[in-house]
């Protein structure tokens, strides 16, 4: 393995990051706070790129030192990422583990935060704008990662990518990553803007009273799916107007952003039709109205004193938490339009599995992603056909495309995988909370895995939405801040790294 | 389909049944208690028997209907099985709920028990005889089915079966399924006497003090990996001689027992050399010694008063209660030399997680069975092989022997099946028990779900080895009585009979 060239790589991408710090320096300035964090920031991240720059030794990236590329720009961003954290020195995030955990989280896009007291007394605009820009940076670095790098490597099946929706594999989109990459910024970004100009305008027309400050923090966490919010108890105190606008682009956010390419280029059929986005709709609306009728008759709710209004017999505000919660939880964006450990357990439970399904392949959603059930749902029936027609020769296919053999397996593989890393994670994160006396149940635990390794942000309980992750160990955010990384990298591309045969010339 | 040669062999199975119940009828005589329950379902047996057996319209039995009739024998069987029990009429279990509960819980070798009593007192030695019998004919049924009739029908990866171990088909064992029945029967009841044998062989040693009905009870739950037993406390009341003599079993019973036709024949190397008993030998040492240590020093038992004598310093107490407790759950038998209830909250995890690895696939021991994972292990890092050399052909290999790629990926999609309605399983019984307002944590239900659908038998705490199933509710019942049926038969040999295509001519 060239690994210096992999380094010279990071290092490459750091110098172009340096600029990042830039926006909270503005920020800074403007509300009078602060801007040295971000200028040693930016310091730290341009002259790291120029040092680890040096090392390259040639312009060509092996699939081999992609993979080593990959695993240590998540590394290493999150490293010198929570460096403003340190510097700013306020509340619990000057500690270097839940600095290093915020930043993981940001940069992952999880949104698991271990910020004790979110509020402009305790922390300055411009860090808590920059926790937010932290998440928009990862996703612009995960739509990359899932479109046009790990479907090169074919890793637990992110080809698919390309299979679900034919002509969708990145040769066909444009030729290089370079320019498929600035074509996903560029919706990106668009999005992005769109998100801030619409939930601000909504001021104009009455609808809502949010600072232009917020409007453009919650777009920064929405299209990433990231879920960072500078607000305490995240969209609970915007208005409805606000929060089905939110709901809209976190939909937009847990799409395949290649379909979009599509559909600006005038093909908008090959995003209506294609079985991903049409599977994805459906589980949010089957879920929702579940949901919304449990809240709408208040049998999902636990019998304690409710929010006020109260939910049962209001269909808006019963359609909406329900739309809202599950439309945050399956984009695993994490945002919480209210505290939903006020409702049942078995409502709580349905939010929980939906956890595990996970938005779009070619978006910056994460856990297991709803095209790779789709396949397993469409491998089972398979299976129960050949076994009554064993003579029959029958591929899986999604909308009459073939679905290679290898493609099949290794989502299997990677299911099989992230199941038992969550199973296993569950019991350490279980058994340590226990070790330090932390009152935990295994239902919160088991959330705060999946939430961790799902990079989906919130769990239920304990790591509730309005609550957080400071409680446990060391140890455990620790942990976490490995599963985060894991998750973010779809598990394999890190566990090659693992494999001695990588190493071997 | 043709149902009706499906039922005629139902019918036929039945007839031959019908002689079971006149072991438990001698029992009776013998205790003087009343055989009127052995020979009424004596009769019924014989009866529909021959009523089912005159539907058949021809001798041969085609793929589909052999999948009916798998379905419907562990449906039949266990229906009227239950009889006894009602007739009998003592205790919880003349509830048709329950002795319907406790049928299937036998004729699938589950172990899982709703009797609140187990006493000489409550019930007739020879009902409890009947009990252990159930377990011990469906141990026989099992093997026919995992050895020579589900790999045929190639369902969720049993072909493995003979991959894995080269010869080891059916065609080459003997050339037809009769006689392999015969073959692996001579060898079952074989071990069943020699078991029973060596029980009360111990007596004269002086090393027991165990009763010949004891001994034929439990050399009869023994080999088809049961777990029931006529003592209230399991095995706990015998003496270290027995508990040994019992692990040693107990791994026989896990072990394929095709292997043993090859070990009986002059040929041990067939059985010393396979990787699955090498991996099944090696998972119960590992998790054995971790869980000797655990107990020995005692940072595996919580801090309540423990048993007397205590384990903690004594090497041989510790180890014998792990490895005795370990060899219990991966061969998914279910006995206990102690309550590990008493165990520390890690130690009982140990035990949970462990419960998913199962014994061989040639045996009648259930739950995901240590081969699969092996499977998948193997796939994993081909996957991982694969991604650094894409370019690289490799397939699944067991001691140089490949895998058809087609037994892989039925593998992968029997595991994430298995998990999947694991955990659906698991959310059920937890809502249904808070619903009735029984005060069970989610831990316990989760071992409740895996207990009965990998047809371990006891689970943790509420459903720990020295209690049993009688709170739960008729309907969670009722579901756990089809949890054990479709764990029993492999999951996707069941699934199969709900297909449109199974049906279509
Ligand atoms: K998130
Ligand atoms: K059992």
């Amino acid at each position: 393995v060239d690994y210096r060239t992999s380094l010279g790589f990071v290092g490459l991408i750091l110098k172009y990051l340096a600029a990042a710090p830039l926006f909270p320096t503005a920020v800074a300035l403007y509300y009078g706070e602060s801007p040295v964090p971000f200028l040693v920031t930016s310091g730290v991240m341009f002259g790291l790129g120029v040092a680890l720059g040096r090392l390259r030794t040639g312009p060509e990236l092996g699939n081999r030192e992609a993979f080593l590329l990959v695993g240590l720009t998540w590394l290493v961003v999150p490293l010198v990422g929570m460096l403003p954290y340190l510097i700013a020195g306020n509340g619990t995030v000057a500690h270097p583990v839940n600095a290093l955990f915020e930043s993981m989280s940001g940069f992952t896009t999880t949104g698991s935060t271990v910020l004790s007291q979110i509020s402009f007394e305790r922390h300055p605009r411009s860090i808590l704008m920059w926790r937010q820009l932290t998440q928009w940076i990862g996703g612009m670095g995960i739509l990359v990662l899932m479109i046009a790098i790990l479907p090169e490597l074919s890793v637990g099946g992110a080809q698919i990518m390309s299979e679900e929706a034919p002509g969708v594999s990145i040769d066909k989109l444009t030729p290089r990553i370079q320019n498929t990459a600035r074509t996903l910024w560029k919706i990106y970004i668009g999005f992005t803007v769109a998100a801030a100009g619409a939930l601000y305008a909504l001021n104009f027309l009455g609808l809502a009273d949010m600072s232009f400050y917020n409007a453009v923090a919650h777009a920064l966490t929405t299209l990433p799916t990231g879920g960072f919010s500078p607000e305490a108890r995240s969209i609970e105190p915007f208005s409805p107007a606000v929060q089905w606008t939110i709901i809209a682009f976190m939909i937009v956010a847990g799409t395949n952003f290649a379909l979009f390419w599509y559909a600006f280029s005038g093909r908008p059929e090959k995003l209506l039709r294609n079985v991903e986005f049409r599977s994805y709709l459906s589980a949010m609306v089957v879920v929702s109205g579940v949901l919304a009728v449990l809240l709408f008759t208040g049998l999902g709710l636990a019998e304690v004193p409710d929010a006020i209004p109260p939910l049962p017999g209001d269909v808006e505000r019963s359609v909406r938490q329900a739309v809202f919660q599950v439309v945050s939880i399956v984009t695993t964006t994490g945002y919480a339009s209210m505290d939903f450990n006020t409702w049942d357990q078995s409502t709580q439970l349905i939010l929980l599995t939906a956890m595990f399904l996970g938005g779009s392949a070619g978006s910056a959603a994460g856990s297991v992603k709803i095209i790779r059930w789709y396949t397993i749902r469409k491998t089972m029936a398979r299976e129960l056909f050949t076994s009554v027609h064993p003579e029959a020769v029958r591929p899986v296919t999604f909308s009459e495309e073939m679905v290679d053999e290898e493609t099949v397996r290794s989502v299997l593989v990677f299911t099989i995988l992230f199941l038992t890393i969550f199973a296993f994670s569950s019991i350490l994160i279980y058994l340590d909370s226990l070790r330090i006396g932390l009152d935990i149940s295994a239902i919160e635990a088991v959330s705060a895995s999946i939430a961790t390794l799902g990079n989906v942000g919130p769990g239920v309980g304990v790591v509730g939405p309005m609550n957080n992750f400071l409680r446990f160990s060391a140890a455990t955010k620790l942990y976490m801040i490995f599963l985060m990384w894991l998750g973010r990298l779809e598990i394999l591309s890190v566990l090659v790294l693992f494999t001695p045969s990588y190493w071997r010339r």
